[in-house]
């Protein structure tokens, strides 16, 4: 049946980091592959008396198929705390609930790419958003990420060579690299995309995780047009609940509208109304203290053990929030080398190449902080270390 | 951001369905417009129960992210329905879970459809369908239903003069005709796509919804290949809940499951396990039996009154399950007129033209008996009576 898929999937395959998760499936392997949140924080008791709450009030209306948009009250709930956290003034006609931002990408490819567009990306870049976005057939354009965020200087040449339809730009702790975007590089794009025709996709599912140094202003807050912002409740709450959200002006929104309706009519009723009464009768702020915490923490000890284990050639990201830092070996040492080592001595982290487009990455690993305690930290990265001291030490 | 926008959705506007069922929300208006099921049959202390156990139970991994395929014992017991109910032989691996059975027409789309590929569709057809393919821009050729099914030789003449990649076939209750295949142009579908390079996409969401006759057999009993079925929880749990399900082989699953994680990473894995756990401690069949029983009375009650009022040139089809029937007024009688009228009456419906892809059905109207009680019946079609009869005693 093969000559009747479509093109477009002749350029997808199934996912690397996919085939990596199923790896660490074995409970033997330490895994800083995933991006899974620590399940330890999932509001659990608080989900399930929320679910009955719902079912037992409104269960009737609860399971009935209800609007593209989303529940109203949750949308108010969005549109209130981009408020009340970033100042931004947002209605909740602007907000479309989606299964987790990975539909917010699908369907922003969906409504704006064509076959042979151009979408900038960073580099490296949210694997996510390249599957995403892949579907649609564009061409992707990677621009560098420099320690402070995007190089602005390559990004403007790249948008005044190539006619660009969407820059995604994840601004804080940024999957893969744990970089944040600092202020003056916000600014900088709001100046470069206020006159230009294309749309800056600001993708911030992370941006609650803060452990260190100061909330920064979201882009939107410099710059009213041609922003879309993404945000999910999978870091904060929990992601087996597949919800998200997209906020964009109304135009775009009327697209991504129809887009949704034909993708799945609309996202999980049930779910919308749990997750709403979830953040109405408890306080959301305290539980994200919790996880901010102990991510935290996880953080400081990986950065720690890898100070301690790693030889001195070894560069790495110290990321201010989120879930991974980003490691870059010497440039002979192959991370896909290493990548084979680990899974020998049951270590498993993602390579570097798989978060690029254009090869690149061969000597970089992502690695996971947020879902492996002190010990399983101390452990993996002292066996990651004897993997990179093999290599170095061989000439092969 | 007009220029911005994909070429596809210049095509794609929001449905006339959807703005009917804005006016519908006003409680004064008898709808026979929606699509819904009736509330009253929705299991909702069953699946608060559910959830309460699947919570208390595995609450942690019901809310982690989980895998793009679904929860393989929600596959196993669709795998093992297929086999009890329709003598099936469909592996596990043949099943994924989608939103609904919307995003497994979206999900086929992505993996089949280049722009300007043909797409047979049913005349009139399932509007879902219609809206999620039109968004990868493929040449409709819509081909006649008879009373007993599609017309197997246009069907054939259609598939001789253009190179096809699908053929939607929603074979039990259409909607929006309430027409079942007969036995034999089911075979005569499997003599047809045996040998064809066309991919025959069996479209079932009412199946289990017969009030009388015999359960027919899929197309796929007769035929291995070249067949992809679809399935849906809403219509026999609930569909707020967005759970469906495509059946394909594995060359083609290979590609429906990159175009998923893409799409969404995986469907609502709280809802699956509810699902699940509500099928495993409850018995389904007896659960059936009542929406069967209730929506025959509704639907007998409907023909009953369309014979009593209705003149009698009006045609209407005599669904053997489902939710809807198909009413065919006379030629020079405006559906969307009476619409109008209607309206002002507080009685609603579908006009038949948003089933047609080429205009047509401009004097038909599909009506749907399952949510409403036998007072709102017989009162919403004595006003739409009294809309018939004063179009067609007018000259304009």
């Amino acid at each position: 049946m093969n000559n009747l898929f479509a093109d477009r999937m002749a350029r997808t395959h199934k996912s690397f980091i996919r085939e990596i998760l199923k790896v660490t499936e074995d409970p033997k392997v330490i895994s800083f592959a995933g991006g899974l949140p620590n399940p330890k924080f999932f509001p659990v008791e608080e989900i399930a008396d929320a679910a009955g709450k719902v079912l037992a009030e409104d269960g009737r209306n609860a399971l009935q198929y209800s609007t593209t948009e989303g529940y109203l009250p949750l949308r108010e709930y969005i549109a209130g705390r981009y408020f009340s956290k970033k100042g931004l003034k947002v209605k909740p006609d602007e907000i479309l609930i989606t299964n987790g931002s990975q539909q917010g990408l699908d369907l922003i490819g969906k409504a704006f790419l064509n076959k042979g567009d151009r979408v900038v990306v960073e580099r490296p870049g949210y694997l996510g958003a390249l599957q995403a976005f892949a579907i649609y057939e564009p061409v992707f354009e990677p621009v560098p990420l420099l320690e402070d965020g995007i190089d602005t200087d390559s990004l403007e040449e790249t948008l005044r060579t190539y006619k660009t339809k969407l820059f995604h730009a994840a601004v804080n702790f940024q999957n893969p690299s744990g970089i944040t975007y600092s202020k003056d590089k916000r600014l900088q794009l709001a100046r470069i995309f206020k006159d230009h025709g294309t749309v800056l996709v600001e993708d911030d599912p992370y941006g609650e995780l803060r452990f260190t140094g100061q909330d920064l202003p979201s882009v939107r807050s410099y710059l009213e047009e041609n922003v879309i912002l993404l945000g999910s409740f999978s870091k904060i709450v929990a992601p087996g609940l597949r919800l998200g959200w997209i906020c964009a002006k109304k135009d775009v929104m009327e697209k991504l509208i129809v887009a949704k309706q034909a993708s799945d009519l609309h996202s999980n009723y049930l779910s919308q109304r749990i997750v709403f009464r979830y953040l109405t009768d408890h306080d959301i702020d305290e539980h994200i203290v919790k996880i901010r915490e102990a991510y935290g923490r996880q953080r400081d000890w990986m950065v720690s053990m890898i100070e301690k284990y790693f030889p001195e050639e070894v560069e790495f990201t110290r990321p201010e929030g989120g879930m991974f830092l980003w490691v870059t070996l010497s440039e002979d040492v192959s991370a896909l080398r290493l990548f084979d080592l680990a899974k020998k001595e049951n270590v498993a982290f993602v390579p570097g190449s798989a978060f690029y487009v254009d090869g690149g990455g061969k000597n970089a690993l992502r690695l996971n902080f947020s879902n492996s305690d002190e010990d399983e930290i101390e452990e993996g990265i002292k066996r990651l270390a004897r993997g990179i001291e093999r290599i170095m030490g061989t000439d092969d």
